[in-house]
């Protein structure tokens, strides 16, 4: 194990993961009087609201993700490495990276750390059904889901050639929070339109996709107009919803919902998506300081830790007390693009965190972005001496999409559906893509797809995965 | 087994193989009397003569792939199965697939067969040399590279932040045929000029890239000046060129120059991408009739095989008689955008099939394409009643690209390198490029690439690949 040896004049900040909060961060302390290292053990920063859009093909990898390196490459003070994190010790204050091949292990001296890891998919005690329902957190997730969802219409099409009858076109989502409700469209405007004229021997509209939620409604945690508009315009769409569905296994081709023995059904199911449950970034124990039953970390008001004024815990891996400087916000880790956690009744094994009484600041990328800003501003201001500040968190609205022309969302008192706020939504997003040549080219491509109801990034890579798809945190 | 048992009133035409030879026969015999299949392996149809662009970063897989089915979307009598070609009966007019997963094995019958399978890497005997040194020639090709490249600059920076020295970046590229130019010639611009910000501690532009040809010169099939003019462009990037050095041996971190045991050298490589050679696809053999020394059907004037007019074998599988239309051609496997084989001189094991005395239709695309349009044509003359007719390759010029506003070509006697040579080069990939949109976004990707120094596409995707990169037929 090598300890860094450098001599710095100014206090060093390790910023652990490259998701919204910490890119945020790292960006914020840019050609400040810090000197700022970036740990992820990816080489990219995801625009996580449209990875769905990347696993049903309308996106490239390289349109929603840029290297971390691009982005932060004006800020000089700012280093990027590319590691797993082992552990930390706070008392120390040194994070240990993971050796990899020929490199050994690291240890990394801070004077102020920025945890900043995240969430990761939660099967509810039932990590076997990752292999058969791969969630969506990555670009690997992506393009496995992708690669999954166009196989089941190839296969088909090879085994209609041959005469025979293939498998059904089934999909199940398990989850209607933002990502399954967003997947489950995505499938229906593929099957029913895009992949119109593709086959000769088939009928991809002829598609069965199923939306499993496990509470009474789509989207629990917007207002209930507009999970009852979001409803009944994926029903438009020929996506079956099924809300108090409980889905109690999940195996190769099958889903089962319920526990009664004789009541209980299963759902034939050629390909399964997970959207149903997220939990905190294995990270968040490894600090060693107090977490909530999500494995969030407890922070205080400036975001610190107890006792550690110079740790700070940001983005989904946060369990933050909301401060809000806007409306009032109901903690619900169903509230989120790039939380997806639709299944909000526990199915079976452990059951998903509850919040305590105390409301959290929601797992959003604008919660995220804003935590990744405040805890920057907090370090400069502890290097000129100034007092720390409370965070409070700005609800600037919430928008989910749906399919081609179709979202709902909400500001504040105002309640937005259809074709108005998919055009919203679209621009809302466009606007957040990072780089100028990333929205140029997505706008490109979304206008593309539109005019032509043609999707271009059909592309099947890669191998068939042998070995089970594990859930891993996004960074760190 | 299944045999197909549809009622067809029309001749069924099978082809193996979506690359430019296949893909352009099916789509000229879209809206005629026929009933195509076409076969492949992968569900895109590749534009390899960028496919370089994908593994050096700068393009995404999407922008130089298409869905073969969005290809042929209009041409209703034309099916495309996904599924890998086990073999021929000849006799019996039948094409087997091989069984996968769930789905049986399946026996197309067929009136006209087209195999158009290609080419895969040849190392010469060696194919343990395949995982240290990959070769280029499908999507997950370029993306292994891009990996492979780009994960030697986050590993010198993460050793370098703890404090080590670390790993050399040392690219070695064998063979110098159009591939191994286009492949050193990116790596050289990559290092020193888009990178030029992105690392504190390490300098890319430190990069040593050694490009090795065991014949006299680089570029062997273009004109002496033209192979004089290209080398001199690659040593003007740092590129250093070495010919008459016969590759011997390949290990992880070494590639060994020479025969004698005195003089013999080991050049340092932390990352060895291999130019070098190509052989035919293993289904030319399948098909069991003659093949030449590098495993080439040997083809009759109108491109069928003997004895078997309804039998024909286009592209880099066929070894064609030249009668061009054009200036005439010398046989050579290096004189290729997608056949590159640069290496020409056997350096060990077999060595790389040399001509007979007849010359023959190079390994290029304009030829693949010329051959796919002309078999289409056969078949529906034979269909018509008409006679067949002898296939002329009209030989357009060529052109090998060597980095930014660096090429050489010639089209006849006209020899010209460099900037205007390169604005050739662009214009002649973007034009034919399949679809408005692939070359509009290519366009925008240059565009951006050009003015910005910065390639977008710098993602590193997947894992380590945990098993030797077998070299792989495009198609079948």
């Amino acid at each position: 194990m090598l300890l860094m040896t450098q001599n710095v004049n100014c206090p060093r900040v390790v910023v652990v993961g490259a998701g919204f909060a910490g890119i945020n961060a790292a960006k914020a302390l840019g050609r400040t009087a810090v000197k700022v290292t970036l740990v992820d053990r990816k080489n990219h920063h995801t625009f996580q609201p449209l990875l769905y859009q990347v696993a049903l093909a309308v996106l490239s990898p390289a349109e929603i993700a840029s290297p971390v390196r691009a982005v932060l490459r004006g800020a000089r003070n700012v280093e990027v490495l590319l590691g797993e994190v082992s552990g930390f010790d706070l008392d120390a204050r040194q994070v240990r990276i993971e050796g990899e091949g020929d490199s050994p292990a690291i240890t990394l001296p801070y004077d102020y750390l920025i945890v900043a890891s995240g969430a990761t998919h939660a099967y509810f005690g039932h990590p076997e059904w990752a292999e058969v329902a791969p969630g969506l957190k990555t670009l690997e997730d992506a393009i496995e889901i992708r690669r999954r969802v166009l196989m089941v219409f190839e296969n088909a099409e090879r085994v209609a050639i041959a005469g025979n009858v293939g498998p059904p076109l089934n999909f199940v989502v398990i989850g209607a929070g933002p990502t399954g409700v967003e997947l489950a469209g995505a499938i229906a405007d593929i099957s029913k339109r895009y992949m119109e004229h593709d086959f000769r021997e088939i009928d991809p509209s002829k598609s069965r996709i199923t939306l499993l939620e496990g509470g009474p409604r789509v989207l629990a945690s917007y207002p209930e107009d507009l999970s009852a508009s979001a409803e009944q315009q994926l029903r438009d769409m020929g996506v079956e919803v099924r809300t108090n569905a409980m889905v109690t296994n999940v195996e190769p081709g099958w889903v089962t919902v319920g526990k009664d023995p004789v009541s209980k059904e299963k759902i034939p199911a050629t390909v399964t998506l997970w959207g149903a449950g997220v939990s905190a970034s294995p990270l968040g124990k490894m600090l060693g300081v107090s977490v909530d039953r999500a494995g969030r970390v407890i922070v205080e008001q400036d975001l610190t830790v107890a006792g550690h004024p110079e740790v700070f815990v940001i983005g989904d891996l946060a369990a933050a007390p909301l401060h809000p400087a806007g409306p009032s916000h109901v903690d619900d880790a169903t509230n989120s693009q790039t939380t997806p956690a639709g299944n909000s009744s526990p199915q079976s094994g452990a059951p998903p965190a509850k919040s305590a009484p105390v409301q959290l600041v929601p797992g959003v990328a604008p919660a995220a972005i804003q935590m990744g800003k405040f805890a920057a501003r907090q370090i400069k201001r502890s290097v000129a001496g100034k007092p720390r500040e409370t965070f409070h968190y700005l609800d600037k609205g919430t928008l989910a999409t749906i399919g081609r022309s179709r979202a709902v969302g909400y500001v504040g008192k105002l309640h937005i559906s259809g074709y108005f706020a998919w055009l919203a939504w679209l621009f809302i997003h466009v606007f957040f893509l990072i780089g100028f040549r990333n929205r140029f080219m997505v706008m490109m491509e979304w206008a593309w797809a539109y005019i032509s109801y043609k999707s271009s990034a059909r592309l099947i890579t890669g191998e068939e995965e042998s070995k089970p798809a594990q859930p891993r945190a996004k960074a760190g």
